[in-house]
């Protein structure tokens, strides 16, 4: 790390408070849960241990929790010197840095709704969200800034230098000022848990995006249950891969805080970076999700600097299922996968259920363990059950009755608990529909294992009806994404006359082998058939296969089967 | 381990359901913070691993989760048959055995108050905490029944066989049948979280006991905590050594099944099996309190059988700072000590603050580094801060006023939020007055360090006023105890000519050095005094040192400085 100075601003007075004043009916033996704490209580017990790296650019910052917890303090005080009251939302739009990270206790410090914004949405997206969420007060980056051109909402920019200069450096000096060393107990503790912490957009493939509202409560949980999953410690050092915009880090954001764990920010995923921190920064944790994550993982694994690392680190993977050929790859180079499954947006705050692997797996070949592996497992630390429920067809009252236990009867997902969001900001009918029947309704099916571990099929418009069987599209791709060669899959249902339907297949090949296939993807789909014969039953297998160069894509990476379907609808 | 084959009632059915049944007015987005959702979530992810293991009896028992579960169930269902409403209390008796462990969560899953009794108490003990339980039902170990000869509450007998024949087997037998096999969704979720979980008495060397109510979400926050500074996780083995009786044993009886780790329960400390299971079963975390507890690490370490065992063993200590001694001869067989502190009753359920080593501690020497190892340092996971607070001389509505960080200025530790007790039960006056000021006061004095380390300095009438100044006997018994050859030692003001009050000091002498001072008991006092010179300033210096066979302490292992200062006034 090159010598870096923080701002003046940035320095804490000796002998800091690192307590909130506390609400008026404060208890003696009850304290709202707010993963605000995490941060002063980091900066109380390890103030001189780096909390933030931020190294790959320009003019890299470095900067201690107790330096990181007086930049949080001089945000929220400039936040409220910019006008910014309880319960207003404050917007965030930048990749992987400072600004970001702060931004997720800063704005709580405030008492406002922390709203990230996709940086790879397209500036009309961008206002409509602006627009909806009301947001008092944006946040950019200065790469982004493009996305908020017309906007009358006041913005402050950061140029991500950390140095005086910086608009965003001046926007908490400022807030320094104007906190006339009040410090923390100047700031007064949010006394209701259940009060919004974070207002995250879905990114639908179809329709407008919604708000999703999260807690204190909720993200305090999730965060505990994210570092005491992972076993994190304070030897952590967590590498940021996965989007903080997305669904907020799944609460890393504050589980790393709450861990005394080291993050590290990265502005893209670029594989050299990446491994360059493996080999040298001693990462031990990140987290990997949806499918472009999973192109991400394979770019990882693949990268000419990949080796063992000197460390065991571990991959926290979600929005896919990690492959056979995924997990080999990743235990080759020392990586310990664990597949986590959530709702991409944060309806359940990250991670809800995670597939806890068992001592007898370490016995099966890797196909087998893969299999097991892909599971979506059983709710997570903090998390009350995930049930897979009998579709209700839009009877909002109709009672919830779960799916016998056999492993075979498709269901939906439902969720319940402190791990599920609030509401949809300002949308109460879709609120009341997706909490049909009392519980959370994922949209994902899936059937339950006798053991109780949940396994998704599909989306529910994901399914093929192929035979009058229905097959899991899913099912079918994890299937032919064991074949080696196979770098991504997508299956969609295409019509057919005898059958109804049959699943076709659209195939990325490995870069690696794709030479061996140039010009003779015929043979390749005739063999990915072959393979597809010995692992499923005759209505699911593939009665197309077609390879392509990519698949098409949504801003967050996840693949748009409306796009496949409109190919197959021409064919 | 020899064959066992639990009970049939001990076997669950076929898809068994783990969840109960929700309450009237549960939402999608909120779960009561319970800890019993921790067992049930066990059994379902890991039934077949080994929960409980009771080995060192003549009939030993080893319990799966999925056994174990059921059991539990068995217990909540028999004890609705037995006339147990939600509220009531339920007493348990016992050394740490399976029947105890049963309580903590089969109690509760009954939506009753778990009431353990200590089992070193008096008849005449048990008689009122009987009476002032109010207790409905008490379950009792075969060998404590004499404690409960007179009572006409009615009461179950454990023979602790886990064999059918057994008075408490059929307890659990019969619960089973009144079930009708309706299982977890036949007992209700209990809606609010801050409802009482268990009523633990005090074990005070003045007065009446006080019983001390804790809630729901307290042990759940606390159990997490504690399952979370341990770094616990399905590979963990924790052995009981702290009476589970002890303020509900820390949150541990949930605590290890919230991290999927397997227990061991021993009825006795004794060394030969403690010793057996470091070795042989892979131990990896056991707590120690207090002073009984801290004779029970010196002959933990000091047992002919000590040696390292093959993993690494985690001791969270708490009662009485470890020293350097004790760290020494620790560290020597890998076991890494963790200092916490919080009230020996459960008004802070266990642990509410830890010393969190520093890296940098590496490179002091053993004696600088047990000095700072015995301050009790910060707020634990979970828990809100720890203060340093002026005495307020029992004005219930006097303002709490920090004491400066200076290391010097002793005032009283007070906590507060969700780690502190709800009340004393049926005594709102000492409730109001513990509650002062909006804090939960602890009695225990302490000053606070630049740095935010809480550390203590003596309850309020162990200080010693000598010429002046403010002597704390816990910080002259700390230096002493860094002599090699004192096991413990007692320190007590002794009235002075001159000075007002100055220390005198009871030692007992370590078993391995005793003979070397055998008839020389005044050359040792001699460089005992010498000793201390060098350590502490001259108001602290004992004026005399007397060399006892041992000190007298109440039931739990609190040494009694009561009855040394009666010896101290004949004198």
């Amino acid at each position: 790390m090159p010598t870096f100075v923080p701002t003046p601003a940035s320095i804490p007075p000796p002998n800091a408070q690192l307590r909130l004043k506390d609400s008026p009916h404060s208890l003696p033996n009850y304290h709202p849960l707010n993963p605000l704490a995490f941060i002063l209580r980091a900066a109380q017990i390890y103030p001189e241990k780096v909390a933030l790296i931020h190294q790959d650019v320009e003019q890299p910052v470095v900067y201690t929790f107790a330096v990181w917890a007086q930049r949080i303090q001089n945000l929220a005080y400039a936040l409220i010197n910019a006008g910014i009251r309880p319960g207003d939302r404050v917007a965030v739009i930048a990749p992987n840095c400072p600004l970001i990270a702060d931004a997720h206790h800063g704005v709580i410090a405030a008492r406002a709704i922390v709203t990230p914004i996709n940086t790879r949405l397209k500036p009309s997206e961008v206002a409509y969200i602006i627009e909806h969420s009301q947001c008092s007060l944006i946040l950019v980056d200065h790469e982004y800034t493009h996305l908020v051109a017309g906007t009358k909402v006041p913005i402050i920019v950061s140029k991500d230098t950390g140095r005086q200069a910086d608009p965003y450096e001046e926007f908490l000096t400022m807030g320094r000022k104007f906190s006339q060393e009040k410090g923390w107990p100047g700031l007064e503790q949010e006394a209701d848990e259940n009060a919004p912490a974070v207002l995250c957009y879905t990114s639908g493939t179809t329709g407008r995006p919604k708000g999703v509202i999260t807690t204190l409560r909720g993200s305090y949980l999730a965060a505990v249950a994210n570092a005491f999953e992972g076993q994190m410690n304070r030897t952590s050092t967590y590498l940021w891969i996965l989007p903080m915009f997305h669904a907020a880090g799944w609460t890393f954001p504050w589980a790393n805080v709450f861990a005394f764990a080291t993050q590290i920010t990265l502005r893209t995923v670029n594989y050299s970076q990446i491994w360059n921190h493996f080999l040298k920064s001693g990462v031990t944790h990140y987290c990997a999700a949806p499918t472009v994550q999973v192109t991400a993982q394979i770019g990882i694994v693949n990268d000419p600097q990949a080796k063992r690392p000197p460390q065991p680190i571990t991959a926290i993977i979600a929005g896919a299922a990690p492959t056979a050929h995924l997990i080999a790859e990743l235990e080759k180079t020392g990586i310990t996968p664990v597949h986590v499954y959530g709702l991409t947006e944060v309806n359940t705050y990250g991670p809800f259920t995670r597939n806890y692997e068992d001592p007898s797996w370490a016995a099966l070949s890797l196909e087998q363990r893969a299999r097991l592996m892909a599971r979506q497992g059983h709710a997570f630390a903090t998390a009350d059950d995930a049930r897979v429920v009998y579709p209700t067809d839009g009877d909002l009252n109709a009672p919830l009755k779960d799916v016998p236990r056999d492993g075979k009867t498709v269901g939906e997902i439902v969720t319940k608990g402190n791990i599920v969001m609030k509401e949809y900001f300002r949308d109460p009918d879709a609120t009341a529909k997706a909490f049909a029947g009392g519980s959370f309704h994922t949209g994902d099916l899936a059937v339950m294992h006798p053991n109780g571990t949940v396994a998704i099929m599909d989306r529910s418009k994901d399914i093929i009806i192929s035979g009058g069987e229905n097959a899991s599209s899913l099912a079918i791709e994890q299937e032919l994404s064991s074949h080696p060669h196979v770098l991504e899959v997508s299956v969609v249902a295409r019509p057919h006359v005898r059958w109804g339907e049959r699943p076709m297949a659209f195939v990325v090949l490995h870069p690696q082998h794709a030479d061996k296939w140039k010009g003779r993807h015929r043979l390749f789909e005739k063999e990915l058939k072959e393979h597809a014969k010995d692992r499923l039953p005759g209505f699911a297998c593939p009665e197309w296969v077609e390879v392509v160069p990519e698949l098409p894509k949504t801003s967050t990476g996840k693949i748009l089967k409306l796009e496949l379907r409109k190919i197959v609808a021409k064919l």
